[in-house]
């Protein structure tokens, strides 16, 4: 049988991973898939670079419409990334007939549901493995291993550089700003690393599960997203010596008034293998209610990882495009007359528990004020722990931290309940909260 | 569209929970399936105990050949257990023209060669995720998630019942026996308990990993197998002391020399994710040249999990099936005209490192005696740990352990080196040999 004929667009770190693999592992994948999967064509800007990379058998060109257009490409790959002019080639190639593999998490979290219907109109695929966790095959995991489940929740590391960060933060004891400018010399945080950062990488990612796993429509607009600009190496100390370590979790949970959709820091037990996921790894915890928790680790990024899921996309398709599209996996995992429409969950409407470090004036009375406001609504406290003034602000200092973990209380009682915390005028610097998720 | 129609091969722990699970999401599983997957007709010994967990709604035969030569039902799900009657059931659904779904490992590691041909010849699916790894759709993920990538190594900790029993040996100090029985008290571990503590079902799994992974036919009879019934609460302590914890993994590797496929006890660096995975859980790593190293996690066993993944392969098939043949998903991955015939590699040919403990008289020169025989067969050694006599047999106590790491190297040079300290007059009693592993 004749292969695949595959274009791509793009060809940097992971396009050119995505052609090294194909080729060197082009046996096994053969054996694998029945037939062999090779890229054809290649559109860059760089001619003359990308013709350099995949060698004289290669058709390569500057314009991506060619590569779309052509009747002798049967899957493209669109690795572009952003919005523009990715989002118009997609739709032009579903247009065409052609299968669709995407890394490009942002244009799907934000145009899913146009991109999808389309395909379903025309009867091809838009897969996107490589989209979410790099190499980890979380989205097959999700949408085909635990389809038995009603899934209950997933909280995930899927941003490497954040953890990255976060890792070094607690093995050296450094601030944020400090570690970023490390993770930039070591290439593990881009030159303007703001979607990492705040959060926003992890956010499209998570609203991608969030959608696979309850079949609702991609949400992004309504994700809560918070970064890890803000923490302090205190935290993430005081954090270990309560038992917990802080990472950057993407969060998606059904609860009683719908989906719950949010990226911020958590404080999660150290002993929980997710807390024991270091450096740059991804790992994602799936919890549904007949397998119960299950976990997918391995890294979110890089050329050969992403390109490991972008091939596994090629060959799922070089199987199933011989099935009718009514019985093809749906593109967010329910069929799409069957989606639902849960809403997702304001961020006040949240229910979570809280870690709170409040700076204190070291002096009587405190502690009451602070836990009497807590008490007043109703929001009951787990641990506390109390700072000598000398070790934190240094000898004859007057000012302590005081740290408290609550147990789970809804997000607007807490925001109520620092607002009062705040204006106490022995609370002397902004009020630090940082969610905490048991995952149990 | 009609829903899919099942018959069930008995009903125990995990019928129930197959039944249970897709009558309580069944709505969930239309959505995402496209059409209704329903059981209706259930084989079982007893008839009114197997009509009870139904309901008046599906046919209860006490016949299964009933169920596999009926012409209502199109997938038989083989929750039998065992080689005899199982098999011939299997093969009967087969010729009939029945998709089969088996949690049977034991089975399918000894006869899945002739079982797996059969399907072939009759175009029809036999799936097994739940043969391996309970819930955690690690099948999928060798087979479909990782097919870009050739594959290196697999470690996996696949046996609930002596993961629980390590755990515990572990955390109590406790010896093997005690804490089977407790096992067994608890339902962890089997009235009989062989196949689990003698590392018997983990090679069953191990050897089908090894098929998928690698595209070689299923080869029990040349897995090397041993258990943990010979290991003693201080190997546990000796190798946490050195920054190890103990396993029984099932391992297979792709060497120069062909597969590598054993079970046995390994020491696992502590810090390793692996290495924290406790009680029944089970955890696979597999790592491929391109994705690099990756981990899967879950319940192993158990009435709801493993249903989890036999409804998944049930929800796979009612996609595939309309796919041709020729392009589904392969049993072992690799199309059946594809297959390697590379070796087992013979266990006195595996490469690994290694952890000794030899019961020894206190006196001078035994290191010396010892060590040189190691150097004599180029085996170099990683860490020593010599026990105080006191420590080990009490106040004036004249022998003592000796604790070697090695480096890594071949096995039938570790056979012959262990023969001669085992003959040296100072050793006195049998040298404890567990492999290590380092899973970099």
């Amino acid at each position: 049988m004749s292969p695949i004929r595959v274009g791509l667009l793009g060809i940097g770190t992971v396009g050119s991973g995505t052609f090294n693999v194909l080729k060197r592992n082009q046996e096994e994948i053969r054996r694998r898939a029945g037939r062999g999967i090779e890229i054809t064509m290649v559109a860059d800007l760089d001619v003359a670079r990308a013709q350099a990379l995949v060698g004289d058998g290669v058709l390569v060109v500057d314009d991506a419409r060619k590569v779309v257009a052509s009747p002798d490409i049967d899957i493209v790959i669109e690795l572009i990334g952003g919005y523009g002019i990715a989002k118009a080639l997609v739709l032009e190639a579903i247009e065409s007939g052609k299968h669709v593999v995407t890394a490009n998490k942002a244009l799907l979290a934000v145009h899913g549901t146009e991109i999808f219907a389309a395909a379903q109109r025309k009867g091809v695929m838009v897969a996107f493995e490589a989209a979410v966790a790099g190499g980890i095959p979380i989205i097959k995991a999700l949408r085909e291993g635990l389809s038995a489940n009603s899934i209950q929740w997933i909280a995930g590391i899927i941003n490497g550089t954040t953890n990255f960060i976060l890792s070094e933060m607690r093995d050296k004891g450094l601030d944020f700003d400090v570690v970023l400018k490390e993770a930039q010399k070591l290439g593990y945080a881009e030159a303007d690393p703001t979607f990492d950062i705040e959060g926003v990488d992890a956010a499209h990612k998570a609203t991608l599960m969030s959608a696979i796993a309850f079949g609702i429509p991609v949400q992004f607009d309504k994700a809560y997203v918070e970064g890890i600009t803000s923490l302090a190496a205190q935290d993430i100390r005081y954090a270990e010596q309560l038992g917990y370590r802080i990472k950057l979790l993407g969060i998606t949970k059904r609860v009683a008034g719908g989906i719950e959709l949010r990226v911020h820091p958590s404080l999660i037990p150290a002993k929980r293998l997710l807390a024991n996921v270091e450096g740059a790894m991804n790992a994602v915890v799936v919890h549904g209610d007949a397998v119960g928790t299950t976990l997918y680790y391995g890294k979110g990024a890089g050329s050969e990882p992403t390109a490991s899921a972008v091939i596994a996309d090629l060959v799922d398709i070089s199987r199933l495009h011989t099935a009718d599209p009514e019985h093809r996996v749906p593109h967010l995992a329910f069929q799409p007359d069957e989606m639902s429409d849960l809403a997702i969950v304001p961020m006040s409407e949240i229910v979570t528990s809280y870690y709170l470090r409040l700076n204190v004036a070291d002096e009587a009375g405190v502690l009451a004020s602070v836990t009497g406001i807590l008490a007043e609504a109703g929001i009951s406290i787990d641990a506390v722990l109390q700072r000598e003034a000398d070790e934190v602000g240094g000898e004859g200092s007057t000012q302590t931290d005081l740290i408290i973990l609550t147990h789970d209380c809804v997000e607007a009682k807490m925001n109520e309940a620092i607002a009062q915390m705040q204006a106490l005028p022995t609370v002397l610097a902004p009020i630090t909260r940082i969610r905490k998720e048991e995952l149990a």
